[in-house]
């Protein structure tokens, strides 16, 4: 059987995997989720169709979103994962020896359950007992929290579906106010190349809350476009100006993305990115 | 009409496009030529059924293979550029200022002809009085030339096809014998996310020929696995150690992928690139 599964993107591109497994098939309170395995990449998550995650590449993703703002805060002790059921932002976070409190708050508990069982390469440390899991709304967690978090990650899926709260002004506001004093937020901020506009929009709303917030990319195959961007968001603390350098030696021995040239080289911005961020141009797809 | 091209790597994996119109379809001596209006990346070239490049995205191929071996030459006059009938890399070329004599050595005719009339933003510098065309076997071209050529950049297909002996070791003796004094070679060396295996191929095949050699990428949407990668070559000249500043910071006025920090940055690698050439790791898809 010639299997394959594709996601196809604003109507005009598309993505496909030739499927050797179809594992997993439900509908939760929230989305659907499935769990295949992709003769290209190993196992792979979709939510609602959209491919989330997948063992072979997971690692680019969870090492940006985790180790470049980590590695900015000078001892983030307590953090929040809001989404990343999957749990491979939670274990990178981990990878921090001063993580005492690592919170992954994810909306689906269904996605939690689904990735234990069938990505363990991924999930493997979410029975860490440091970490405490909320099966809740993002969103109302964060408000109920002011003041706590050193280090916020928003590992979400697109602005669409149960994601579309966590990209707006409020969301935002109640981020930086669940931050404490140096307190940094990392959250993912889509494709340049994909959705510009989307880009554009939230980079906008992100520099309307957060006093300091600077853009980082790196390059995943099995998202729209390649072309990936974060946004490093903080009170003040720039994300190159005082990095636990033993830390990140440390890292870069075990890390298949990071490593300390990586570091700095993933906020140097090619000049068409650059463009989208300051709105002038509509990018390569627009 | 719901009209898709998909272009299917490694019978693994897939990247599809909406295709708003065919404008060309013919089949030359050597490959089929098709030329689609995609809705999102507008025209795309494609030669059996393989994209080639499209209006939207070249500016990344085509500067990267460019701007980064010719700004380390310390004054390029000769240029040859093998392969590259849609006339991008030539363009490119072109806007370095001591560029005497540019050859482009395309071995089907018809390529040439096809992107002049469709792809006039990327043929359109091909009728430039500096600009030589030889429509033949540019293996043969460069075996008759010795010691001819400042700078040479391979902009090959992948290495099946007409393309194929264009990333043999005898091939590579002739281009380092065609490069003058100082010369610089640079090709298209393939995605090590898609083909790691021929990455390291290719890599160990140009570190048995010329003194100096290294990889450096950029993500490319329209390419399998999007991290895809050159190879600066040369007799000694090292890619950084000597660049015309002044020349990169007029190029990066008008540049849409670079810039004077991302010419550095290009050359520092993730390290799961880094592993697939030292031949550490399979890669993400192998």
């Amino acid at each position: 059987m010639d299997l394959w599964i594709r996601e196809r993107f604003q109507d005009r591109t598309e993505l496909g995997y030739k499927v050797s497994d179809v594992l997993h098939h439900s509908k939760s309170e929230f989305q659907e989720v499935d769990v295949v395995e992709t003769v290209a990449l190993g196992r792979m998550l979709l939510l609602d169709g959209m491919v989330m995650t997948s063992e072979r590449d997971e690692f680019i993703y969870h090492e940006m979103i985790a180790h470049i703002p980590m590695l900015a805060h000078p001892n983030p002790k307590t953090v929040l994962v809001i989404g990343g059921g999957d749990g491979g932002t939670i274990r990178e976070v981990l990878k921090h020896p001063s993580v005492e409190r690592a919170v992954l708050c994810e909306i689906d508990g269904e996605v939690i359950e689904v990735c234990k069982k069938y990505l363990p390469s991924i999930a493997g440390k979410l029975d860490d007992p440091r970490v405490e899991i909320e099966v809740r709304d993002g969103a109302a967690y964060i408000a109920e929290h002011p003041n706590t978090f050193d280090v916020i990650l928003i590992d979400s899926t697109d602005p669409i579906g149960p994601g579309e709260k966590l990209f707006t002004e409020q969301f935002y506001r109640n981020t930086l106010a669940a931050l404490t004093e140096n307190g940094i937020m990392a959250c993912q901020s889509e494709s340049p190349v994909a959705v510009p506009q989307e880009c554009l929009r939230i980079n906008k709303l992100l520099r309307s809350v957060f006093p300091f917030v600077q853009p980082y990319t790196a390059c995943i195959p099995s998202y729209p476009g390649g072309q990936w961007t974060w946004s490093f968001c903080s009170k003040g603390i720039k994300p190159l100006e005082n990095i636990n350098a033993a830390q990140a030696a440390e890292l870069e021995k075990t890390a298949r993305y990071f490593n300390r040239e990586i570091h700095k080289s993933v906020f140097i911005l090619p000049n068409y990115v650059k463009a989208v961020f300051e709105q002038q141009t509509a990018g390569v797809a627009g």
